[in-house]
């Protein structure tokens, strides 16, 4: 902690005015920075970003980024390509939302399935209702949720996907979430976070749970 | 990519059939631990998640779980410690909706204000908020987005965050962000992603937008 004083000992109150003058000096010359950097970032156009790692918070990065939309009045398409027993409470709340084109993919997680023809139908299919939803210019975000792992296991062509990402309407934004992202997309995309496992609940034997993970 | 085909070669159909084969072969193991997993985690209690690093979609993230809890029918508290310039379309979104409980601190970002007692005072406020709903069983989940910023400025005693956090209602979900979590509340929670930032737009010059970062 950079300048924590609220757990150390009482300062006299000369002290208390020198470092609250230093806080207002370290202040000014952040601010002045920040400010530069707003004015510098000048272009408008819609932007890729791609979510991957092993941690948790990609699929509800993604989701708070579709809310963060709706609170602006876009419209919003949404393609879930995993679905199984991890079903969430996502589908339940933007389902009946105005403004939120919802999709999920019929089949279950890869490893329920087992039956690889299967899954590729039900893959493509999902992919060929995302490509209509990038092409529709009255379409502010797509989001393709767990597209990674299609891609991973070859389900859906990698050719394909940069293709209509780089086809798309110029002012809308893209979210592609999954571990595993392959080089290529990061190469392609804007914005790109490596999400880190550093803990998670379920390796300590906590249950998957409404809210956080379902 | 492990076991793509569909950009590579054709196969012959005993190719084909030897690929569906070992595809079937890998989900049946994989599924075995997946199951066993499961059935190992089933400790059912709240948990702490801490969203960090300087990566983007800590906050989007504890937003889209806000949305999921929603979907349960779960009543959720919020309270954003910094506000200022960057204020987003999830306020104007999830004001609006039963269930949530939205409070945002009356200040600025640290670097506008540039007086650190308001700062102080502002933060102390919007964490009494804080305590009461961490002291409501009637809340599900309770969401403080970017407390670890007002930690690390020392704005907040990290103690009273930790006694606070300890003495919530056992089913309550709590979740911080902000880059810079302290190691004391990493020790302390259950669930923890560190968001690398691999790329953003705003340093290649494209302006932060709505529903992506506003």
């Amino acid at each position: 902690m950079s300048e924590s004083n609220t757990d150390g000992p009482e300062l006299t109150a000369a002290q208390q005015a020198a470092r609250d003058e230093r806080h207002q000096d370290r202040m000014q010359r952040k601010k002045a920075v920040v400010d530069a950097a707003i004015a510098r970032a000048d272009k408008v156009r819609g932007i890729v970003v791609v979510l991957t790692g092993n941690g948790k918070g990609k699929s509800s990065s993604a989701f708070g980024m579709v809310a963060r939309a709706l609170g602006h009045g876009q419209r919003v398409g949404v393609v879930q390509f995993i679905k199984g027993a991890f079903s969430t409470g996502e589908e339940a709340f933007f389902r009946k939302l105005e403004g939120v084109s919802y999709h999920v993919m019929g089949e279950g997680f890869t490893w329920e399935t087992q039956d690889r023809e299967r899954d590729v139908a039900a893959a493509m299919a999902a992919f060929d209702v995302a490509r209509g939803l990038m092409s529709d210019p009255a379409i502010h975000m797509v989001v393709l949720d767990e597209l990674n792992i299609a891609l991973k296991y070859g389900y859906i062509p990698l050719q394909a996907v940069i293709d209509a990402a780089n086809a798309r309407p110029a002012h809308q934004n893209l979210i592609i979430t999954g571990r595993g992202a392959p080089a290529e997309l990061i190469e392609l995309a804007d914005t790109v976070t490596e999400m880190g496992d550093v803990k998670h609940a379920f390796r300590a034997g906590i249950k998957a749970q409404n809210g956080i993970e379902l």
